[in-house]
């Protein structure tokens, strides 16, 4: 249980904290508040949250607070002004002070509360304004944390953590839609391999050019992310993102989203891994948003770009079939480049490659080899 | 130094690794590497990089390469095939083995490497598609890391990162540009606080409503980075982003960006600070980017919102400038909501104030409540 001592809980911010204290009740409780002249909503929060201090900063507010309390016989500690604040800033019981308060007045309480050795939510952004100097380097002295609740600090500071013990609730795995997107069906019967290999965005090899045609590619980078993250294939959801900018997010079960964004420049994730887990080097431009325009983001087309269904059903399956769809789409790229089969084969081959040759074993090397190498002269006999 | 290996290093992925080694040559050395087909290039890498070990998975081309190094009298062991792979991928000097070969054929190279206890920088994706329980289960036996080098899945790596140890190259403070942004001077010469309370993203109080409008806000919030996340001035960009969904960027050294996204909650932020580090609950809505059309980006302007530069010189002047700022901004914003100043006033008074009350003293907290005092009591003397 995290006892939390509020500076400012009539304002916006401090209503919405209540909010999250009641959401989290198991693990949060409300001790002690703060509010200048709204002793309507003060009362209200006496009788929802029972804190055990209760301070005013308005004259008039304290006596309307002050009558409610005598009248109905609570059991309420109510204070007046800035020494009530610096005191339940500063409670023996209390873990984390979120200041709300608005404008300057929140410094000194702030301080009080730090040198108390209490971790500040702070939302009140003037107190580090006029005396950032003073408030950071007394939080450094007392081993407290500033935790930023202002949305942007909040967003820096999330993205500094990293994933610590926090679980996963979904990969957002960007597509850049490749060389077709927006294409149908019917736009595709006579694509060749020429047309596919006009990337818009990547400069890359033959295969992953047309495995990008195909959305194939985005279908085995999903598969990848099940393994290395371990995250469920229903909780891996593409989204196709034609700038390639944004090369993939998470969300945390908080609903928060953590993206990474760069250049399409493949020598960026190469030299991370490389130099892991240090970041190292310029070797390629930094992304200017002045300039970058927008973002867009779109559903990818399943029914259009088959492979995509397919490789979400190979992984679904498990065992032996994503060997069989990625053995099956290894050959028919192949054949595909040598104009042998049309682009609309692959995927058609790939779902008969599925259900002809899937069996139901424990997935062991010798197997994956065995039937890989099935598929693939069976293709090589009829086709070339 | 990080000895490398690389299997598959004349394709595209190879190719840039060896930009990225020839980048990082103080810290990463080659020191074996395997091609198929193209000798012309493995004898350009022998030349260049002068590696230990090749080896060519193609017949002709390993005797060409042979012919190379025998003629030049060069000290390199040239092994041929699949063992030549399994060699160069467990070798004793190496650190870090980059898969980039494509295809199946990657497989047992990656096991062998893994059992070997080597790091796998992962850029060949059909190893996990086929045989991820495999391969992640001996990864964890042998207390080897996957390194994804796929530029989704290491973007999803580095979201898991956190800051660690490295450093902020610089701050993206995202702002949603107010309820005034793409308004000129002349537009804003007449507007009222009613004008200036509409905002279109935030439900915010009165106070940050109106110094939302001047972009004063973002200002404030631009010195709060500075102290929070000790990031210099010239280092904290403001974007103006009127979708308010990404909250804030950090660019590392790299050029890699990281971002937090969510819904334009801010009970968000405040859950995260109060149940930090753990991450919970689901108190809003998740962002779903199939609906989300897009994102966009603009440039702040700078001559029409003067209260951002003015904060940017006060942040950047220092001491107790900042404060003089804030405490005619917070006078003046009151002043504005009475109808007593226009909106355009705001700027062009703090700036007199920060002309006017400037002192050159080591910041204490004393002096700090003096000027602010000072400051006020200027003001509501004239304006009120």
């Amino acid at each position: 249980m995290k006892n939390i001592s509020i500076l400012g809980a009539t304002g916006s911010i401090g209503t919405q904290t209540l909010d999250v204290i009641k959401f989290h009740k198991e693990t949060l409780k409300l001790v002690a508040a703060s509010a200048h002249k709204n002793w309507e909503k003060t009362i209200e929060i006496i009788d929802e949250f029972k804190p055990n201090y209760i301070v005013m900063t308005d004259e008039l507010a304290y006596e309307k607070v002050n009558e409610y309390i005598k009248n109905n016989n609570l059991c309420i500690n109510l204070l007046f002004g800035m020494e009530g604040l610096e005191k339940i800033a500063s409670l023996e019981e209390v873990d984390v002070v979120l200041t709300s308060i608005v404008g300057m007045i929140g410094l000194k309480p702030t301080l009080a509360a730090i040198r108390a050795g209490k971790d500040i939510a702070l939302a009140n952004k003037e107190t580090l304004v006029v005396a950032g100097e003073l408030v950071i380097a007394e939080a450094k002295k007392h081993g407290v944390k500033i935790l930023p609740v202002d949305s942007e600090h909040g967003a820096i500071f999330q993205c500094l953590q990293g994933k610590a013990d926090n679980k996963i609730k979904k990969i957002l795995l960007t597509a850049s839609g490749g060389p077709f997107r927006g294409k149908k069906i019917e736009d595709l019967e006579n694509v060749t391999y020429r047309d596919a290999l006009k990337h818009p965005k990547w400069n890359m090899g033959q295969k992953i050019s047309i495995d990008s045609a195909t959305l194939m590619n985005k279908g085995l980078e999903v598969i990848e992310a099940h393994f290395l993250f371990d995250v469920s294939y229903e909780d891996i959801q593409v989204i196709v993102h034609p700038q390639s900018i944004i090369h993939s997010m998470i969300e945390y079960t908080d609903s928060s989203v953590i993206a990474q964004l760069g250049s399409t420049d493949m020598r960026l994730p190469i030299q991370y891994a490389l130099n892991y887990p240090e970041r190292k080097g310029n070797i390629s431009e930094a992304l200017n948003f002045w300039e970058i325009n927008k973002l867009t983001f779109e559903k990818p087309d399943f029914d259009t770009f088959k492979c995509l269904s397919l490789a979400y059903k190979a992984g679904k399956v498990g065992g032996i079939m994503p060997t069989i769809l990625n053995g099956a789409n290894e050959v028919l790229v192949e054949l595909f480049l040598k104009d042998k089969i049309k682009f609309l084969e692959i995927p058609e081959i790939i779902e008969d490659c599925m259900n002809k040759f899937y069996v139901e074993s424990p997935l062991t090397l010798e197997l994956i080899l065995t039937k890989d190498k099935e598929v693939r002269d069976y293709l090589y006999s009829i086709y070339s």
